[in-house]
């Protein structure tokens, strides 16, 4: 990671909680690895974002229909969704100092001295890990003291460690080997218990993924009776995945929220250009709310690694700070998921299609959203630093949909009462519409620096001229550091068209 | 229960289902008990009465922060608020058929034939159990031929039995006494493990409210710089409760969403106006989604059964089909939960209050929201049956700020292109601001019927005279069934006011 990435994602952690954005949770308890709270801020800026998707998802579409499940669901739909099986992660033992390791986070690779093996070293993965093990390849030979050269390390996962090969491995921890155990895998779900019992019967999970219970109310859906195929699914709600290493704050936690849509379509609709539509849809979509074109890419997953009922995967990547990453998924998932709910549950999942009179199990299309990880986009793309008049200046380029304060008002003094009466007043008209701010305190530049940091993107001065002359007010314009003069209805109609757009 | 009341219950949950509010979780797998997922209409309404909450509630007031803290806390959260010694029911066992019953929910009472105890009968708490509980009391006479005079059966609840009586009394499962445990504390947090270890350091659970995120925030919330004692710090979001008879459709379930403000305030200021401003805040705010103040009457805990941090409670109550029950209440809890959180965090929660020059831990004032039991509340209010043309008619008087559709618009008739066409320019001008729905299939009466049941205010027609005369659509009003003709833009205006008040 360059520094500069560092120094990046270290101002806009710190700008979070000291602006009260994301406070890491149970602080006080000396925090909950991932695990996040949103402050006064950013509840409005993610509320926001969520609001932004279900009005352009759901509400200004004809094919769409909302779905809030509940986040605990009867345990057969994990077992029919492959989740209960599959939904692992391969873990590594250490059974002396009891630390656990994702086997694909552990890297070990054989000590060759004059093309002997020496013995082994194993790092758990970071950007230092290749001068880590270099360090105890040397240590390594130094105490066996062995002469002759080493030959370049090769680091492979742990996960392609072979019998022969893990009793050998020393642990990353104690640096002994024979501690390590074989990878074993490790469901993700957490688990709890429903009911007074505490038996097996009793068992169930926290949804890992919101998809699922949509799926299973996909009946429920069309039985409402208005729904025609090609028709989409939406939902916003918690997941919760126990990732054994969480990181880059808010990008990867254990409990996050996502924005899912399954769209039903035909098993004999042209799938490749429903893909490529949501995905246009998509970009569209985060250009909208100020995320630009050129830091989105597209990464097709590749046929070989796709599971054997899907057709296709393509993610919208983002250049986050710590590297381009996914933000965003669209699969094809053919039928599988309701075939599967189907077999489990006994139910039939056939459609009756008026227009072509024919039965069949939709496919799907599945647009899949994270909203923590769009909200890091948008605070990475908005966070800025420049200089205005000789001062350095932090501000959040953040689009008026999903700024937290749409205006703030100030009496341009405050100590005039005609001023402060005028500004309240134009306050308390816009508040009843938007969340805006008031502020009468201190100089005005700085309550301008005040705004711009926390991306509100429109500061409203009532000055004199206000209240002698015209009554028109200056508007200042976060990014431009433009100012207009208009009238208060002015005003109202500049920020209709800016924030409703 | 009465049979209307069960009708009407009956009526709405049926209508839930057939119309897309609310759906029982995971019905293909035979259902969930105590978790709900809402439809297509059902979410519109609950974010509605969320959106509706946090505008009046935080956007609205000048005194308010937001907060979104995570479900699952560093676990030490529940030790420090109580909830993992206290928030317990009282539990017991039936170690022959085990199954488990709430001991306050289960009745017995001795059985005395002429002055004489000849054994025990035991129920599960119903509209019937006493009638149930006569004839198991003459069984047991006749089983034991027994003459005599049957004294009247007092039945207590399970609580007040002591030693001796525990052993006698039968199961209500088999009848058989000697198999009924004495009560044992039974935790009703949800219980789950964090991290890839499953010992006793990675238990954590989920939150069964939503307020102690926000005492343990208070201190990032204050040094965030702008909040000023009093002021209150607002959240909604899901809390989980392992209720063992969940009941009464979304009333008692055991995953459900709360609204919760912990407004805090001096410890010398007088708490007791403060409260009693505040019920009166939410009682408006009843009556502005809707709910009539007649149907809303007010609770006070009494004295000597409130915690003893506890000042005083009211609640709010709401006549449910199926009894007078809580709505919403409003707690005066003192300083106890930051000074728990104080205590064992070892963090100070002192707040130097500038305008006194004096430092304190905050009080707090807490108004309490359900918002699965708001929906309800709304639902059985808005429900409605009528004659229109001789026809019967279901409706559902929503507030417009509520109603998942705004409006409906409908062309008169189906097969004149320019009515169509007109008709659906207007449906997607409304469709960028609002909800609305569009219907050109069925006579025009149905069309209203359709709507009409599911709470749309306001449904927009456009006729021949809008083509060919002047412009005008007709606005039909859904309670009143009144019509007038008014331009489009003068139907936006009428909109907007009546959704936007």
């Amino acid at each position: 990671m360059a520094n500069d990435s560092t120094r990046q994602m270290d101002a806009i952690i710190n700008l979070c909680k000291r602006r009260g954005f994301v406070f890491q949770s149970s602080e006080i308890y000396g925090g909950f690895n991932g695990f996040f709270d949103y402050g006064p801020l950013g509840v409005e800026l993610k509320n926001n974002i969520k609001q932004s998707w279900w009005r352009d998802m759901v509400h200004r579409r004809d094919d769409m229909a909302g779905l809030d499940t509940s986040i605990i669901h009867h345990p057969d739909t994990w077992k029919a969704s492959g989740h209960l099986d599959n939904f692992t992660d391969p873990l590594v033992d250490c059974r002396e100092s009891r630390q656990r390791f994702r086997a694909d986070q552990l890297f070990f690779a054989p000590v060759v001295v004059d093309g002997e093996t020496i013995g082994y070293v194993c790092v758990v993965e970071d950007d230092a890990m290749q001068t880590r093990a270099e360090e105890q390849a040397h240590d390594l030979k130094r105490k066996l003291a062995r002469q002759g050269t080493l030959a370049p390390l090769v680091l492979r996962d742990f996960t392609t460690a072979n019998a022969e090969q893990i009793p050998l491995i020393p642990s990353p921890v104690t640096g002994k080997p024979g501690s390590l155990t074989a990878p074993r895998a490790f469901n993700m779900m957490f688990q709890t218990s429903v009911g007074a019992l505490q038996d097996a019967s009793a068992t169930a999970y926290l949804r890992p993924e919101t998809a699922q219970g949509i799926f299973i109310n996909f009946k429920n859906v069309i039985d409402t009776g208005r729904y025609k195929i090609p028709f989409g699914i939406a939902q916003i709600g918690k997941a919760f995945r126990n990732e054994i290493n969480p990181r880059n704050f808010i990008f990867r936690s254990r409990e996050f929220e996502q924005m899912e849509i399954e769209f039903f379509i035909s098993p004999e609709a042209d799938w490749q250009t429903i893909h490529k539509e949501w995905i246009d849809y998509v970009i569209n979509w985060f250009v909208s709310i100020g995320i630009p074109r050129e830091k989105l890419s597209l990464y097709a997953h590749p046929k070989e690694k796709l599971a054997h009922y899907s057709k296709g995967t393509t993610d919208i990547m983002f250049a986050f700070p710590f590297g381009v990453q996914e933000l965003q998924g669209t699969a094809v998932r053919g039928d599988f998921d309701l075939t599967q709910h189907g077999t489990h549950s006994g139910k039939s999942f056939e459609y009756f299609d008026e227009s072509t009179r024919k039965k069949y199990i939709p496919h799907v299309v599945e647009p899949s959203f994270g909203v923590d990880r769009i909200f890091l986009a948008v605070l990475t793309t908005a966070y800025a630093e420049d200089e205005v008049e000789g001062e350095k200046r932090i501000l959040l380029r953040l689009h008026p949909r999903l700024a937290p304060y749409k205006a703030a008002v100030f009496p341009l003094v405050k100590n005039k009462p005609e001023l402060l009466a005028r500004s309240e007043a134009l306050y308390k008209k816009l508040k009843r519409r938007w969340n805006v701010f008031f502020d009468a305190s201190g100089a005005i530049g700085r309550r301008y620096r005040r705004q711009d940091e926390i991306g509100t993107p429109f500061a409203i001065t009532v000055d004199f001229d206000t209240i002698e002359k015209d009554g028109t007010v200056t508007v200042r314009d976060r990014d431009s550091l433009k100012q207009i003069r208009m009238s208060e209805a002015e005003t109202i109609q500049f920020l209709e068209e800016k924030i409703e757009a």
